[in-house]
């Protein structure tokens, strides 16, 4: 059982911080992006050294008080919200935020974790190299919660989600010691993989204070197209022919459907888009090759072989830089138009890429079943990722539709778990899946997890209630 | 405290396993390949399928009776022998060595434990796809054990290791609980990494019995040449360049220094060598590149630039498949040669890519301080990993030096650890090195491994004694 974070706490927090360090969390800490679910009132402590996180780990340790920690705030599965049981400390680590270090020769940098990952982004490119973690929330949010939720984003498919790109971890485990890992060695089999463990737990098993990363060279030339396709079975066809002709180097490739467009035709009228009937199925793909051929001249070559039979119907390839941006302005405003029309239900799901087609072709009749809604599917085909998320039929409101979304969800979970996929692609469990995760998670990986949860954090007061169900 | 694995307990499991699954341990299973180490004596299981592990091990937690993993029994650190303490189980997985599935389409094959290596990269070939993992024992070695060890090999540099290349496991806990984990996902954020825990854990959390593994294109052209360079400095300069100019493209970059192709003149002098003077340093530099210019039109352009500035010295491009597999095979022999000079002590270490030219500097007179021994160092340079092994004097037998090797070991590893290196990059710690891990390992992290080895394997049966010291 858990204490909550109040005065007599605050006080004793406070006296062991510097001054500044501990305060009221204003609104802004308690929400999450989709407005589902907020903490009540909580404390916010906002460290400066991991010496502070260690001594805030120890006295909510100590005092037997629960943890949520605070990225950037834009996880969307509600691990950064505590609805419910005693007020939470919530721990952002924004005032840790420096880049320790830049190793260009090594294709390595160490930052803390309250650095955005545009700034992580940035720092690399201004060394030349590039740091290829790239999700749209990538202003706000931190490089500790994108480690936290092991976070994937549109260059997977060349790069890997977050756990692929970091060599090293700092951080503070629940018992208040610290884990010196900030190794940058790419090669380290001493002990168990604890670093890929704390990655993707979501905050539940120790805090990331820093990390290094892995950093790489910046394609020689990057050529971005829009392709018209008949279905997500002849996207990936096109997919498979693009990764044999540039040898893997297809980076983004990237699955909109016709409902996308006419979200952003509804919300975001000024938006230029690149095909004046919008296509069914389209798909952006991106490309990054060494010196040699022009992508422009490899991605029209790809577009000819699959025009002549059948599996592209239309495209455009971007001729300058900001046609480019054109594009991936297109598609990072998807889910800005969903915020505007309002889900029922989001779905992150992933499949084996040979499922994807049935999937598709299935859910549409099995969505009806339910009621009249709108299906707008798009996402991260490459990683047989898709954000599948259903809403109102036109004119209607989310709100008087949000009654069907365990339906929905039920509906859509079951036939993903039924093909043998995954119901959190990138986003992770957080508090709105842990009933899911119950549901359709291996019984042995459940008791497994919760093993090591007892083991490195018998009290649980890390990100209680997330991930794992807990009694507080 | 653990049981023996005596008679009682072999009429035990052979009465829950078909005849034939249990026999006495014939020699071969008791040894490992440098000859350093043994067990004295076991029993041997060699199950057919799941089921039948996981009765075993089950059985095997009945009885307290410790279980030895063993693959192809090719590891290098002593995790696949006992020496000391209550006979354990040997359990062999060389029965379970199906294909299970090839997805090609999805760029996925299922394999069981027991598959070498070999195997499986022959039934990839054989689908027209690539399954990059690659090192000298691959005959032998069996996949299983190679995820277990997260091994390494010469195509870690753009493949990364066998953690890297693995989707999903299959495996049998220290309870007997099966894990059912053999996912085909690409994205995956549905709890702990329990995959990524298990592999690298050296059978000390459970049994792999199977796993979904990465497969890639093959590429469109392979390159492959030897470069002479000044040093380590250079040669990672010139791998810059390399990455730089194939855009990542650079698989395998091989440091050989002179002493190992002296080794080779010494041991194998039918074997053809590149360079009539054996250079001090020599790179040997493969690529694969998509379609486009040759990569033989590349790496000229490469060694031409290099020359040009100094950082290279002289070079030969392979022009045949003949020539590239001579280079290859030169490489892959410098092993066999330290073997039969015989080593006083060997190193697999890692080193940030900074830190190799002072390490390379600074050791020779450090170890010459020891005694007059003479250095093979050699490896993987592109992931800062090098096989830094010594050996007797020109003419000495390595059994009269061999109370040496604690103090040059010790020599080796304080300096590596000094500069952030690790003193296992890619062979694990197996019994060898556990009280190097407990001396240069990270306390934080010392501590969690044995809470998380405590909580899934509470009575110690999985391979006891390996990576963490264990009363038996």
């Amino acid at each position: 059982m858990l204490n909550p974070a109040d005065d007599a706490f605050a006080q004793a927090l406070s006296a062991v911080l510097p001054e500044g360090t501990v305060t009221r969390a204003p609104d802004h800490y308690l929400e999450e992006p989709r407005r589902k679910a907020a903490t009540p009132a909580a404390l916010l402590a906002r460290p400066r050294s991991i010496d502070e996180v260690a001594r805030i780990v120890r006295t909510c340790t100590e005092a037997r008080v629960g943890i949520v920690p605070w990225g950037g705030g834009t996880g969307l599965v509600q691990g950064q919200v505590k609805p419910e049981g005693p007020a939470p400390l919530i721990l952002s680590l924004e005032r840790m935020a420096r880049v320790r270090a830049l190793h260009a020769e090594e294709n390595v940098i160490v930052v803390e974790a309250g650095a955005t990952l545009a700034e992580v982004r940035t720092a690399a490119e201004a060394a030349g190299r590039l740091f290829p973690l790239s999700l749209a929330s990538e202003g706000t949010a931190r490089i500790g919660g994108n480690l936290s939720t092991n976070a994937g984003g549109v260059n997977v498919l060349r790069y890997g989600n977050a756990r692929d790109l970091c060599l090293g971890l700092e951080a503070v485990l629940p018992d208040g010691s610290v884990l010196n890992g900030l190794t940058r060695l790419r090669k380290d089999n001493t002990g168990y993989a604890l670093k890929d463990l704390l990655i993707g737990a979501e905050g539940t098993l120790g805090i990331i204070t820093a990390a290094a990363l892995k950093l790489f060279p910046r394609p020689a030339g990057v050529g971005t197209a829009f392709f018209t396709v008949t279905g997500p079975g002849a996207a990936l066809a096109l997919l498979a022919r693009a990764q044999a002709l540039t040898f893997g180097g297809v980076t983004s490739f990237e699955l909109i459907h016709r409902q996308g467009l006419l979200f952003l035709d509804e919300c975001l009228p000024d938006l230029r888009q690149p095909f004046a009937d919008r296509p069914e199925w389209s798909v952006l793909a991106e490309i990054g090759l060494p010196e040699g051929p022009a992508p422009e001249d490899i991605l029209a070559t790809l577009f000819e072989a699959s025009l002549s039979d059948g599996l592209v119907t239309d495209g455009v390839i971007a001729a300058s830089l900001t046609q480019r941006q054109a594009f991936w302005t297109l598609r990072e405003s998807l889910p800005e138009a969903n915020r505007r029309i309002g889900a029922v239900s989001s779905h992150d799901i992933s499949l084996p890429l040979s499922e994807i087609e049935g999937f598709v072709a299935e859910a549409p009749a099995r969505i009806a079943a339910i009621a009249d809604l709108r299906i707008n599917c798009f996402g991260h085909l490459g990683d047989g990722n898709l954000h599948y998320n259903v809403f109102p039929p036109k004119g209607g409101e989310a709100r008087a539709f949000r009654h069907l979304a365990p339906a929905v969800m039920d509906c859509v979970h079951a036939m993903v778990a039924a093909r043998g996929g995954s119901i959190s692609a990138e986003h992770g469990i957080g508090r709105l899946k842990v009933a899911d995760l119950e549901r359709y998670g291996d019984p042995t990986k459940l008791a497994a997890m919760r093993a090591i949860k007892a083991a490195l954090d018998p009290l649980g007061i890390m990100n209680p209630g997330a991930v794992l169900r807990q009694a507080d």
